[in-house]
């Protein structure tokens, strides 16, 4: 067995009704929080005003910024950091999807700094490197989901939209892991059914993704094979009758799995990722389907890299027929997703998303500048020249 | 879905020459350390002045308690806890099996509350209750396991045996779980067959027993399966050649695995872990052997108790046979448990660990005196009579 390390650091309460835990976990995190969310889903639906009085029945006074956008931008966390640190908030609570949670978290980072710029410590930035010295532990964070994609709930990573770059690096350290993660499939049934789509898809490319990192564990192995399971098992049901609050449930867990599977280690995903980031940064198309219109492309190229891995993948994602080989089965794995992507909708293209040739050069620019150690956990070694060929065959 | 909750607090670091990183860790815990370990085979095996040397070369000071018993005493912990204050340490560090590790969060505990008796904090004790406002969090703690059992390394828990009442109770709460764990199988190498076996089979039960706890989430199934799966494989593997280091890996890991599964919650374990205990505070048998001796008409009273669930225990266990309804499989429970006691040696009765019928009446007090909310886990309800028939039947 090989070396590995893991820890959960986050405690996770997940269940019908559990968002009520607010009230009782916010008095362990501070006394002013600063509640992020979307106006226009989490307001319309109830839940901002839900959150922000259970919020105030614990005694916490509570700061809105009810202005997280789909794809959370530096500009934003720059100005929500500043009214953390006016207002002398001491934790920050994400409601929402992805973008909610990472804006909690790279708020309560950026404001533990002093505030400033967060571009600063992105990709690129002088300060990239979180595990400097004179890098300090940001606020507490807690972070109550409402999709089951991404996985933010679970790992130390929050994504940023570069504005000027048109780029979406990814960052965080121990210290950007939530303390609380409430994942309560309630507020989950509302999701339209394109939302549930795209986050359901990035939950099965997080959990493939993790099983195919050349830093995956026996630890992250098993939470990525339940994961896929789960995935393949209710996805469709969900997308069927959003109203199936078991299935709504089965698919909050697995991307609670996936989470923990990709927040263990350095990056957790793969060229998948890196490559589907660099869209998102071109296009704000939805994160989960960047994924899936590079993701064939990716596997073709890189199946035979590590034979036993991706014979496994054509295993888990239920395509293995009796007397194949485990080269035949990598070989097929492709295949089995292409036919995963179609049963779900998700078999896209990348123009399909927006994206046009033109832009190939600066989102391949993007993956080397900004996703390098995610790019790096592939099992195979992809250059410049492959990442450019990939786009290419996936437009 | 069921609600639940989880963490994994502990940062577990595994795999052969670990035990090198107590060098980079031991400094973010403190400045001195008292390291509790068991001389006649820490200090023989070399394991303490290496651990004690890599402790030194970080520039922590080191006061050594190598007094650690097989079932650590309420005496001892007073003892130990006293020299920790006198010594002015601030962490400690515990190195061997389930003994050093509970002995390190014991002290870790009783030193926080500033010294006095153990006894004190034990099931009976005036101040039981752990979260009692009041009771402080315990010392920061580092382990440092040698066997492939207890799963201490992952778990708040510790156990205690009180030398007056002959009683074995078993305590903790989220402050006593270790900050690092280090899972090192080259240290388990030299352990004798009698140890691999008793603790091997420990790990069983843990894993068996998170399964059909009635406190059994999501979570703890997949580590609970993963784990008896490993055993199953294993077990065998290092009982017949204990220098098969992967063996011992694979061992090594399902413990921790099991660990994990029984330190969520409030308990983890069930009737069979609390009927054990009862037994080894009486007799100082091997924990692992204990609970193999009540096990079976365990299972046997209970195994209709939740058919889905012990349906499981016989496919996991490897006896399922196709077009068995789940019934049937619940009631083959018992028995397919017994086919794997008698493959790994460990098919034994009370009388074998040296108890007497005339036990049974103070076993049996203990049990709900000390045990009760691990009882309580089972499916189904136990009151003292079937306790006292389970014991004459297990005699």
């Amino acid at each position: 067995m090989k070396n590995f390390e893991f820890s959960v650091p986050t405690s996770v309460y997940f269940g019908s009704g559990e968002v009520n835990k607010v009230k009782d976990l916010a008095p362990n995190l501070g006394k002013k929080a600063l509640l992020l969310a979307a106006a226009e889903t989490m307001r319309n639906l109830g839940y901002l005003s839900k959150v922000e009085s259970l919020l105030k029945k614990a005694g916490i006074s509570v700061v809105i910024s009810d202005d997280v956008a789909p794809n959370p931008r530096d500009k934003d966390i720059n100005r929500q950091t500043e009214l953390f640190l006016e207002e002398k908030c001491d934790f920050t609570v994400g409601l929402g999807g992805g973008s909610a949670m990472d804006s909690a978290k790279a708020v309560a980072f950026l404001a533990a700094q002093g505030g400033g710029t967060i571009r600063d410590y992105l990709a690129g930035g002088d300060k990239a490197d979180l595990s400097l010295p004179g890098i300090k532990g940001a606020f507490p964070i807690m972070v109550i989901t409402t999709t089951a994609g991404t996985g933010s709930e679970t790992t130390p990573w929050w994504v940023i939209t570069n504005t000027d770059d048109h780029e979406k690096p990814g960052t965080g350290n121990d210290s950007t892991c939530a303390a609380y993660a409430i994942v309560d499939p309630d507020l989950m049934v509302s999701l339209p059914e394109s939302v549930t789509r795209s986050t359901g898809i990035d939950v099965l490319f997080h959990a493939m993704e993790a099983y195919i990192a050349n830093i995956a564990t026996p630890f992250t192995d098993i939470l990525a094979r339940e994961a896929i399971r789960l995935v393949l098992e209710n996805l469709g049901k969900v997308l069927e009758n959003g109203n199936d609050t078991e299935a709504r449930s089965r698919m909050a867990w697995a991307n609670t799995l996936a989470g923990i599977a990709i927040g263990e280690g350095k990056s957790g995903t793969v060229g998948i990722h890196a490559m589907g980031h660099s869209i998102g940064g071109q296009t704000d198309a939805p994160h989960g389907l960047t994924m899936a219109s590079v993701s064939l492309p990716f596997m073709r190229k890189t199946c035979l890299s590590d034979i036993s891995r991706y014979a496994d993948v054509t295993r888990m994602l239920g395509f293995a027929e009796e007397g194949m080989s485990d080269k035949e089965l990598a070989k097929m794995s492709p295949e089995a997703l292409e036919k995963i992507l179609v049963r779900f909708g998700c078999n896209i293209r990348m123009s399909d998303l927006g994206v046009e040739e033109s832009m190939i050069e600066a989102m391949t620019d993007s993956v080397f500048k900004t996703m390098a150690p995610v790019l790096e956990c592939s099992l195979m070694e992809l250059n410049r020249e492959d990442v450019i060929r990939l786009y290419k065959e996936a437009l």
